[in-house]
């Protein structure tokens, strides 16, 4: 089988793709043939050589494809399900415990971007009705992590206005869950073909923020000065006093990325003031990727895909990434 | 101004329409113009002397009109606003207590049934934008019970399914909240006709409980097997054993109405095997309401109105309540 | 070793001490030398013969000892920890599910009986800090139950009142955690002799059950007449009526048992005008049960134990639980 | 009667004793003779300058005192009844608003530094049974605040561990809380005096912050490396980086003070890779006030107070209250 190892110390130039023997499923696991992977922020980092691995890992936390073989006893899944990753597969259900939250995919453990895999069946769930195996392998970082933060942490409820930040893959996702709970929706972004496909995905408002600097106050502006209900932060430091702004008394911010920086100054009586609550968002667990999963087939949910680029093209598609000019998730196809 | 009183002992030919003056408000008050009012099952059972209460009372517990005048102090409101009357005038957030569910109208305090009222600005709040007095006043009783079982007490989320008992208007309201949320709906009915209007209203599934004694099996057999996530159970004793049949484990079953009767025999162990989860539901707080017009606005929803009476035929109106032929809210039109 | 089965129909005299040979663990398994059991209602339904099971079934659901040896790949257990069964070996943490409600020990499998065991690591914790075997051989079902109606489903806070039903080990374990918690709590008693033993145990009132036949009443007396905030239901339908008397608005039962029978007739307008929130409880999860023990350990609360049979005694044990005599756990050791 | 006023712009020697009519309770006030006040960091500021407000305002937020008359239409209050105030007079129940959070005494509106006064009824609640009016006094402020934190909105339970910083008054009454709730304090102190008295408290470790510099670390090494379940962060900037050190993946921290300035640097990775959940805390409704009493008395809890001063020594108790010399509350005594 073809996978991709990358060679310490890291470098798009250390992503090579190599032969190796397709594994045996043991008691307990499934055999998947990884059919598409989607990359991430957590993978570009690893890709880069930013956040250092074990020489000749194999990159990507993303992956699906389909059963091919299951080990004894296991009952949940059979030969032909289409399935995909979990990003935690240690983290079944219930709050996060250091136990749990181990054999990050791609970094402490290989990853997905090889044809074969054998894993613990608890590693995948099943995938949305009718996805092909590019869709479903966008759901479980950027996904769930959307999920978790407006349905799990945030409690959304028709009615409510949410904030999402820019079009990576996580507000791209909130944006289309918030939808799916009957919330509104103010997004922001720079460019205007951007704009134009976020009004497409649903969201009521769009600020361009870098016109409108006093972006936080404008989405307070446009819930007639109640403040927003949540926030899907991603942003960071230099975006999360606004987040803050935005805010209504008892609002909620979810923590999720620092696409601006890891460290930023915090106004700390702007959040008690206006009891704003925090919760800082890892993922979730297979559980909640299970729940989001309904929900998908529920409100048959599409993810927003840029384009898929072939294994060999891997560096291709980290380049890319890196562009930012994409709407939607980059995917490999296998 | 016209009004109507209801004469000791009840029932409908004690329904008299009488004159009276205008009152004034006092500091705190408004002064509303009741546009429109509707019945709810409390009604009919007071308007029949089936709950009797004071000689005289003035009928109804929901209304809906225009604001006149306001009291010293009042800042919320202002003249020509639009309003709609709340359920527990004195429950304004958090939970119930014995001292804010007092006051029911209708009941131990004079209603709706009337042109001109004065009560304290909390007893009001505004109406959904666009809406019609008439539409205003299906809201305070039948919407507030529906969006406090499933969104205050059953925290529905996108994905989720949401079983609705019949076409009484808390499973409508129920039914239009459940899919504005992103939930899936099974309801049930015995007429042909009734069914297509609720696949009109959005149910994805509805069960003829007639010709399907073991609808609460069906209605689990809808989710392959893993049961609804939530009941709105109006029924009662003739109905409970089903629901609670129908429940996932860890269903909820939000207990709201008793239309089959008073006291039933419960399984105990199919409660606790299954670690169901029951909420006693007494209509909702102010904030409720607010937050369920919040919802109504964002997702554009409009109540199901079957017709509207004017105030002179009050006792027609409930005649033809205890038909049960109607399909939504019965209204009175001032 | 030496162990008992439970031959078919079931009945205590079908209770056989054989010698078999001791188990070797598997990967990810624990061999536990299992020094002291305790009995269980559902224990005795079993034993009885009147809930039917595999012919030759090792009764008993509730385990502790001491960890012999550990199967390949487990790390969170070493020889001489002393451990504790969970109740559900699958259901490790969050919500239930059918797929983590399986494998009850001593019905579907076979239970702790035994001088040793092989089980997956994760079927049992550690025990309390400073436990005997005997004392943690009480936990997996009585206290995990009585903290997960209480803690888990109930969110007891400090000055919450708690009504606990009679003698049973969930209601003194309800008892002891309500006192730790810095709630009150009422107890109902008709024997003097543990009406003594309740007001040792730190419960603030006992009410005597039989001579006072509105005992619900009575615990609401006892609270200025708001009603009491938590009831731990283990009677079923001859107490459910006076458990919901009891409480005040807004007030949670804890559905537990049925030691008065399995069906039973309740008023539902009881149940919504008050806002009663009904919680069906089923034991609780793996971290459930780690939880209790961290808030066993910062309290040094220890179990009542009546008193230890030895292992061939344990039809004994049956006959003196069936007798009702007893005040604390009954145990066996091995 | 006598009462304190503070000239602009404000600092000690501008708080000037005056002597003023008595004031007549309206419809639906109390008037209340105010026996005791405390001092709050709030109040502080005001008197010393740093927060303006209104020339000729009356100082402090928390006062304490005995029923003297009822308006009209007030029933749950009567002649003798010994009361306390609420921080925020509007606040009732649930979640806070602007409309709610509005009225802030001593700041906004006078406060109860004078002999009588009239409020809303709901300006107040009853006093804990048995407390002095000096002890009441203590309670609407740092009583309130460490409750929401600790209960409302950690939702603390036996067995978790909660880290207290410092010795100012929010943070006794969290760790006397604490322990009524059956969790586990650690406590920080430089000085080796207060660690004594906070172990006579009840604090299970005490840490010198002084000489441990890493004292987040060291609370993590006291719960085995697990990390505190909460933290009550009165500190701010130079505090919440150790606070978040301190935190168990999945931990609380309620973010409550700003002693050591107003801004500072946070790690946004810290936050989410451990799922830290911050909680903007400002006092608390009159619910939760209600709740912490029924809590007090079931306990028998008894503030810390230091001292109290008369009326007329105000200046004196700011200058006492600067000089952070003090071990519990500081009182004034009318």
């Amino acid at each position: 089988m073809r996978l991709v190892r990358l060679e310490a110390p890291g470098g798009l130039r250390k992503l090579k793709l190599v032969e190796e023997d397709r594994p045996e499923p043991a008691a307990g696991e499934l055999l998947v043939g990884i059919r598409a992977c989607s990359l991430n922020f957590h993978d570009g980092m690893v890709a880069a050589g930013k956040k250092p691995c074990a020489d000749g890992r194999i990159p990507l936390s993303d992956g699906a494809g389909e059963v091919i073989a299951v080990g004894e006893g296991v009952d949940a899944f059979k030969p032909g399900d289409a399935v995909v990753s979990t990003y935690w597969p240690n983290w079944l259900a219930g709050e996060a415990t250091p136990a749990t939250k181990t054999g990050e995919l791609g970094d402490d453990l290989d990853g997905y971007a090889r044809e074969y895999v054998c894993m613990p069946w608890h590693a995948f769930t099943k995938a949305p009705a009718g996805y092909s195996h590019v869709e479903a392998a966008t759901l479980a970082c950027a996904g769930v992590t959307a999920w978790k933060s407006l349905v799990v942490c945030g409690r959304v409820k028709p009615g409510d206005t949410v904030l999402v930040l820019g079009t990576g893959s996580v507000s791209l996702f909130a944006l289309q869950f918030a939808k799916a709970a009957g919330a509104r929706v103010i997004a922001t972004s720079s460019s205007e073909e951007k704009q134009e496909r976020l009004g497409l995905l649903g969201a009521d408002d769009v600020i361009n923020y870098r016109s409108v600097a006093d972006w936080g106050l404008k989405a307070r502006d446009l819930t007639d000065g109640r403040g927003v209900d949540h926030v899907i932060e991603v942003g960071g430091p230099a975006t999360l006093a606004q987040s803050i702004a935005a805010c209504r008394m008892g609002g909620h911010i979810a923590l999720v990325g620092v696409l601006t920086g890891f460290a930023g100054e915090v106004s700390i009586p702007a959040l008690f003031s206006n009891q704003i609550r925090i919760s800082g968002i890892s993922v979730g667990s297979r559980t909640d990727q299970e729940e989001m999963i309904r929900a998908i087939n529920a409100n048959r949910l599409r993810p927003v895909v840029d384009r898929a680029f072939p294994l060999q093209e891997i560096a291709g598609a980290f380049s890319f990434y890196e562009s930012q000019k994409h709407f939607g998730k980059i995917c490999l196809e296998l």
